[in-house]
């Protein structure tokens, strides 16, 4: 039977989200469904209810940083049990039988993967909706489990934020000896310093604002450099073997590719745009540099960075919310004035 | 003892070369005196004389794909011996202690490595001049053996349009089961082809024009795709592992990176300038893939692609010419009109 659900939805692209009841489909025999206990604010979730990126349906409810306790199982479902407390992130479908989702990049599936919100489901064709509601029903391939211990605020965003950064760290290979720039210091950035460090990195944290030194040390940053600053940037030349730029605003590389010694590589996780200014070539060519792009991660990274941050101690810096607080939220994620990430307690937001 | 030498050099940006009797410098304890039988014309060697690049110093003699006969070996070479044949490229020296000459990765020495032709010796400051001269004088490090066998005319490209071509490839681990794109069919196109296709790998050139078809099937390209065609380049999206871009002016990357399936590597090896148009940080970031640079070889790569090719019996398509003719070559090479590499023979030029 459909489940009727409370949410906020963003109805049109210029309006304030608002309050929406709705139905979530019936359950499928594949399907878990969960009680939301909390769900954190991405830039995108604002990027979407806006229609930033032109592709947004209406009426959608955002929110792919999803925790929360397990309803009821589909008769098929073998790995979860009511009362386990769960994660969704950012997908809750793939085609499954590509060579990506075959190799557990379900993000890079080649008939592209299904979004926690505002995607086609791929059985029924109705959209899906996310985060910011009471419940969710989603198919447990695409369900992780919130291991013993986590704190479930602090770990709501690394099922965005937190995957989004481990996965290219790990990817690349990123470990003790290496010498790991990340720029920028928003939800993504804090994460990037955090994981980088636990991987056993020497990090910097590369950042416009001198005010923000204090706390990227106490992030964990081993070192500070002020971007703006040509003599600070002029001096790490050479230097790093990986940066992690969570810039997703246009913003010049090249002084950041200088930075990098030869065979370094650029990862780029927050750009989604044609890249202005532009790369100059030489200084790929000269230092075999390479530039690499890199998505969120996959459902089995995905569980690995859940562990991986509760073996650590590692958690995401919230600001708790309560969901009819979301539209001044996003006006000061806008600003920038979070540290680091707003989490919405849905129990709180949605008393029974 | 300097030894004086017959040349063709540049006098200036504006002027055709034209002949200029000089001296090497007198040999030093690790210097080996060569002979020059052949020099390939590289397009650098137009850009240099005519200072395409804003840092040419004049007189210069061009030509950094020299192979020769050994005449004459310091007191402290221990690798060559008079009447050894022997190829030069694209460096003569480099610092020899930092971490990348140290790998043997002297092209991205961090002092910077010393060019063939213009650069300032690192002893004694004079300028070092190229290859269109009749002999040259080299420390041993950066010489290299010919392989027993190999034809000599057609290997002399391969210390330059060769190794820029091999060096990724393997670098990138290119080999049997990986699809190979290769953009642009000129000195170092054509060079790509058969590398990859000797590296195991199925090899797709990319080119604009129609009638290069035939060509490039010779070549040994399994495949043909007309770059300037959208239907053509929509029918191959997602299929490549790799392709190499040899193209050196202004292009837009973008309908390739959407060639290239997850995980893709764009690999850059002609082109030295701001991207224009640029980059699509989203085509990296959907699909993982990576834009890489890579500037020619290292001195132990360049002695492998030497014996890679003679036991492949890879050579480099050449049409010879005489010095006297270089002003003609350099003329017919900007209009394209080269299949696909003009080679120097020197004792013809300059006969005793």
């Amino acid at each position: 039977m459909p489940v009727t659900t409370q949410a906020y939805a963003a109805f049109s692209p210029d309006q304030p989200l608002s309050s929406w009841t709705f139905e979530r489909r019936a359950p499928r025999a594949d399907d878990v469904s969960i009680d939301i206990l909390y769900c954190g604010v991405c830039h995108s979730d604002l990027h979407f209810a806006r229609d930033d990126w032109g592709f947004s349906s209406y009426p959608v409810v955002p929110g792919h940083e999803i925790v929360g306790r397990v309803t009821s199982v589909g008769s098929d479902v073998s790995h979860y049990q009511v009362g386990d407390v769960v994660g969704v992130g950012c997908m809750v479908d793939s085609c499954r039988h590509c060579s990506a989702c075959h190799d557990g990049l379900e993000q890079y599936c080649q008939e592209g993967f299904t979004m926690t919100y505002g995607s086609p489901d791929r059985h029924d064709q109705s959209l899906t909706q996310g985060g910011y509601s009471r419940h969710v029903v989603v198919s447990e391939r695409f369900v992780v489990r919130m291991p013993e211990g986590i704190d479930l605020q602090g770990a709501a965003p690394i099922l965005c934020a937190g995957i989004t950064t481990y996965s290219p760290l790990r990817h690349h290979g990123v470990g003790p000896g290496h010498k790991v720039g990340v720029i920028g210091m928003g939800g993504l950035g804090h994460m990037g310093v955090k994981l980088a460090r636990a991987l056993g990195a020497e990090v910097t944290l590369f950042t416009r604002s001198e005010g923000k030194r204090e706390e990227a040390l106490a992030q964990g940053a081993d070192h500070v450099v002020i971007s703006t600053d040509e003599a600070q940037m002029e001096a790490v030349a050479g230097r790093f073997d990986f940066m992690l730029d969570t810039i997703p605003v246009q913003h010049d590389l090249n002084p950041y590719l200088n930075a990098l010694g030869h065979d370094g590589t650029h990862i780029l996780v927050g750009l989604l745009e044609p890249i202005d200014p532009p790369i100059n070539a030489a200084n790929l060519l000269m230092k075999r540099r390479v530039v690499a792009g890199s998505l969120i991660g996959g459902m089995a990274e995905t569980q690995e960075v859940l562990e991986f941050c509760a073996k650590h101690d590692i958690a995401c810096d919230v600001e708790m919310i309560k969901i009819d607080q979301i539209n001044e939220a996003f006006e000061r994620m806008e600003k920038g004035d979070v540290k680091y990430r707003f989490v919405i307690d849905m129990q709180a937001s949605f008393p029974a």
